[in-house]
């Protein structure tokens, strides 16, 4: 399909990650295309299986765009899952309702590498860029639409794993144990990472987020040592759309990735605004970082929240958003009240 | 039983504690008295289950101490459990093995904390403080020996949650949703803790520690509204023993933790020691904080990362320890490795 480039009507979040002045900050939210919307939970209950729902691109499209016309949110994400990488490697996820992602096989070693292959990123995730190309279609401009990809380390701590832990101490293990293992299965989830993400870039995404949910189990030097390198590939390999990274938890690295090629850092809701500005330095957008319990909370209580959120960033080089996914449960007029106060906010001396 | 005030042998823990200089810095091991011991298994075994081991003072006592003669530690810790404080509250905790403990019952507002009592420490939770006599006894003054408890925060996320989670998000919810009732509970629960932290002092304890495990699910304004006064009043009523606070994953609350209070800071792997030192000022005392992880490698390499945790700590006013309890698959050379490369180091400038 020859893709026409669209001009996109609001430009707001690329503005902000490149650090332009906005008339307002703009907002999104980290899974607002899931379980909080009941259009969400029909097209997902017709897909019958989360793996059908990602691997079929018509439906993808549709709940990815779902919150752009339900929430009124300025930029759409595609809907898919950090997994999908490992999948194409050969590792076959698995869903338990419920439960959660799990893996039957892991890999543990280097003779256990064997077991990859290494994908044909274009062949394997075609059905992602067809959902990117048919999602751009939807939004004929309306908003910029984020692609993204797990990083590394939390694709790593899955593979290794093979399913989610409080400590994932079996992969932090190796670092220590088996350091050359270790360095090569980043070497190789970061291979085809760039190449996930660069076809993401060619099918329309205008901006890309690498998600690192698992950071916060490491300290400042193994990131360094094990995570850094392999972000730094990623963010060179990405030159035509501003990358944004969020490592959860990972406040010890903020200044690490800061230092990268990178337009935007993700902040959880630990990582208070004027703290993470210091570390950050003025040249590189923040995103976040409201604690989604807020939103359990009551509609003014949100709103005094978000308000005092936005006053702590200021008004420019700032992206709202959670400090987290939204959680599945949260009520979405409060979803929507959040939204809402950051595009009726007006900056103090703005 | 009439208690002897023994004359410890070795009190390099305390002197470390209060900031004296001592000859070599000090050793103990979130954890060192459970599953990485066989012969902790032997009497595990023996008991049936859990928690008839931590009800059993004799049973507990005798763990205690086994890690005082295998590993050589400076310091024994008081086997039990932090949820002993919500079970004499009312709330009957269910081990499930392997799956962490839980909460048939909870407690999600102020109508609810009907349900709770006002336990008579000493007669509810005597065999905690039985246990302590008998391992005071047993250990004859070779070591000193820590009394702990639960924060209140980690014990009202337990109450309000019923289980272990990764997000704590029903607990947090809570402190936006219900934040009368989250003082409420806290209030609740630091009373019973202040009792039973000075039961244990009566019994024998030599200084103790308060778990703040799940304190890293919070940031630091919810930290110094719900977590911190309610910490310094546990602090406060504390006056014949030193003081540990160890809040897991709360790298945003170290400054305000080193401003209570106490004596020393427990620090997980992530909160690096010269950073520390930054947060808390020279007058109160380190402890930790290696990888768990680390014990997974090979010797070499555990003696290795020992000695550069203890250079990047320095001489004064530090507690070797690992930065989380010992997972319970460590090998116990390695374990042994661990305390004998601390035992052995000799600061350079020393």
């Amino acid at each position: 399909m020859p893709l026409l480039k669209t001009v996109l009507k609001n430009e707001l979040i690329l503005k902000a990650a490149r650090g332009t002045a906005t008339e307002r900050t703009p907002v999104w939210i980290m899974r607002q295309a899931g379980r909080i919307l009941k259009e969400y939970r029909v097209v997902r209950e017709k897909a019958g299986d989360f793996r059908t729902l990602v691997q079929t691109p018509e439906l993808a499209a549709e709940v990815t765009i779902q919150p752009v016309d339900i929430l009124g949110v300025d930029a759409a994400i595609i809907f898919s899952d950090i997994l999908v990488v490992p999948d194409a490697m050969g590792l076959t996820y698995v869903m338990d309702e419920g439960k959660g992602p799990r893996f039957p096989e892991t890999i543990r070693s280097i003779p256990e590498m064997a077991r990859l292959r290494v994908p044909d990123v274009e062949d394997d995730l075609s059905y992602v860029a067809q959902a990117i190309r048919l999602t751009k279609l939807g939004l004929a401009g309306r908003v910029p639409l984020i692609g993204f990809a797990g990083a590394p380390w939390t694709i790593f701590c899955y593979m290794t794993e093979g399913k989610g832990s409080k400590t994932f101490s079996l992969a932090r293990r190796s670092l220590f144990a088996d350091p050359a293992f270790a360095h090569a299965l980043m070497e190789r989830i970061t291979d085809t990472t760039i190449h996930y993400l660069q076809m993401q870039v060619r099918a329309g995404a205008d901006l890309v987020q690498v998600f690192d949910s698992w950071a916060g189990v490491l300290d400042r030097e193994s990131y360094r040592t094990f995570c850094i390198p392999y972000l730094r590939r990623i963010c060179e390999s990405i030159s035509d759309v501003p990358v944004t990274v969020f490592a959860k938890d990972a406040w010890f690295a903020t200044a690490d990735i800061a230092a990268l090629p990178c337009a935007t850092i993700g902040l959880d809701w630990a990582q208070d605004a004027v703290w993470a500005r210091t570390q950050v330095g003025p040249n590189r957008t923040l995103q976040g970082n409201l604690d989604p319990c807020v939103l359990y909370a009551e509609g003014a209580v949100v709103q005094r929240e978000t308000e005092r959120m936005l006053q702590r960033f200021g008004p420019n080089r700032h992206i709202a958003n959670l400090g987290h996914g939204v959680y599945p449960d949260t009520p979405v007029d409060n979803v929507r009240r959040f939204v809402d106060t950051v595009k009726e906010f007006q900056h103090p001396n703005a």
